[in-house]
């Protein structure tokens, strides 16, 4: 078996890039050096996902790798913030080679597209867990905060939601006798679905060219109610979402009524924006997606009054049941 | 049981601090946002601490939520850098209060000593798991790097090293019959021993005004040889250590020569700082020490040729079989 060091030597550590002008010192000392952008702020997120819990034991590596990246820069694509860089700690029952080689494949492969270099790290033996802390910059003043949504503001999604929570479903055989009968493990619509849980699309450049355009901004990991609901509450505000106009996933879209209702809704792993402009802003809003070649749906208004308030395609109230992801609440 | 975002909110979000500018967002949003000293570079290190492999299950919560913390300020007190902020990521089987409770208060108390701001984070469940990422600033070009020593240079150590691994010998039931009788669990010197072990003093404030003074710097955290190697091997030089003059604990000095001379070189669990400084720095080193409060001793010297040369009290070469710590060959 290889040791710590062979470890971080053979799959984590890559030649000095000359041209990446941040990074002052990288992997191997007590700690990275990072130089940022004269004038600009730091922003930071973490992210741990733990085997069984955010990823099944058999989940490919490669596509794993790309996930635990993905879920950070979805972070600081949701403040607008241009990735620099991150650490990487990680604890394995065993250094294998045939898992850390896709792995460390498919986190580098998301990194290197997004100009993100791994900076240090940590490795230890113990339960699988997969801890990444990522670093991005931005103008003082012109991040995508939580707090940031007024009345009257536009409410947008990014691409499209819900795929995910479907092949999650599909996975746990939940909704038996209610899914189109084209889809079932290993089915093509099945792994088209998979794809969006396995391998989400951070919204980096849409995230970038959002600011100045976007009010407030969250990526949605824990579902579109669930996130949406905190920036009503760090906003002081309320919304109304049009139900039926949420952008479903191509597969979800095959689904009946409810089940797209309940997963755009309440799905989880999306990893889409959700993000609020003024309405005078519509027109740029259309412009950042062209250009950043991301879709974007305008789904609802945010409202003075507190709570939240879901209409059907005719503007009628919904009363549905839905529960948000808390990694201590359900199982 | 608390939901995720109850447990955040009472254990791990304080109120804002006007005085800390450099914390523009803390806890609460997508990202955290730090805004650097103008010119001054990041010091970035992260640690993941395992249940089983870094602490026992039963370990006081307190001392834990300190050494979590402990660890990471050590490699900030390794480059010279100056804490400003960390995040923290958990991985918790439940989420009890009468663990949390005291776990936050250990963690918020060291963090509060070095004026260390919790930033941000994430929870979930899962095999017990806590992985910090802590940030600090130092001055382009003055940060005590691995790579920096030179033959001729001093080596230098702070504090006293082996008690902690003593501790963990005592636990583990090692070295039978070999140890003083007035050392065994729950005695006196034990408890002292085991102080080390539980809640390491991260010498940050040694590291400050080592700046300018030491060349190359580590924190020793898998047995001084195998740390100072490090410091060898990037810096292309060898060493001699005089080993009956390490600075052994005070409960650690009580034991035999052969004891001693093992938990000194590869104890393990110090968190002492291993520096080299030219010999023309001998008095800066010795000032700077007394600045900051810290003892230091001088142990040996680097030497052009390769490989690390022990000498016992009368200069005669030690032909000792050690093995430093490395987490995925040791059990």
């Amino acid at each position: 078996m290889l040791s710590e060091f062979d470890l971080i030597s053979r799959y984590f550590t890559r030649p000095a890039r000359s041209n990446i002008a941040h990074i002052a010192l990288g992997v191997g000392d007590d700690c990275a050096l990072l130089t940022p952008t004269a004038g600009m702020q730091l922003a930071i997120s973490t992210d741990m996902l733990v085997e069984g819990r955010h990823f099944f034991p058999d989940t490919d590596a490669f596509a794993l790798g790309h996930k635990c990246l993905a879920v950070n820069l979805s972070d600081l694509a949701a403040m607008g913030a241009r990735p620099l860089a991150f650490t990487l700690a990680l604890a394995l029952p065993a250094a294998r080679e045939e898992w850390l080689a896709p792995f460390s494949s498919g986190l580098l492969a998301l990194a290197d597209a997004h100009h993100c270099e791994l900076i240090g790290g940590d490795t230890t033996k113990g339960p699988l867990n997969i801890c990444i802390t990522v670093f991005g910059e931005t103008a003082p003043g012109q991040a995508l905060r939580r707090d940031a949504a007024q009345a009257g503001d536009d409410i947008w999604v990014s691409g499209t939601l819900g795929d995910a929570r479907l092949a999650l479903a599909v996975y746990r055989n939940e909704l038996a006798g209610q899914l189109n009968a084209d889809l079932q493990l290993g089915s093509e619509n099945f792994l088209l679905a998979a794809a969006r849980m396995h391998q989400p699309t951070p919204r980096v450049a849409l995230g970038l060219t959002l600011r100045g355009i976007a009010r407030a901004a969250i990526d949605i990991s824990d579902g579109l109610v669930g996130d949406l609901g905190h920036i009503l509450a760090r906003s002081g505000v309320g919304a109304t979402l049009a139900v039926d106009s949420l952008p479903a996933g191509t597969i979800l879209s095959q689904q009946n009524l409810d089940i797209r209702r309940h997963f755009t809704l309440a799905g989880g792993d999306d990893y889409e924006l959700c993000f609020t402009a003024a309405a005078s802003q519509r027109d740029a809003v259309l412009a950042a997606a062209q250009t950043s070649a991301t879709a974007v749906t305008r789904i609802g208004c945010i409202d003075a009054a507190q709570g939240l308030r879901l209409l059907d395609a005719h503007n009628a109230p919904l009363n549905l049941q839905l529960s948000s992801f808390d990694h201590f609440h359900t199982s």
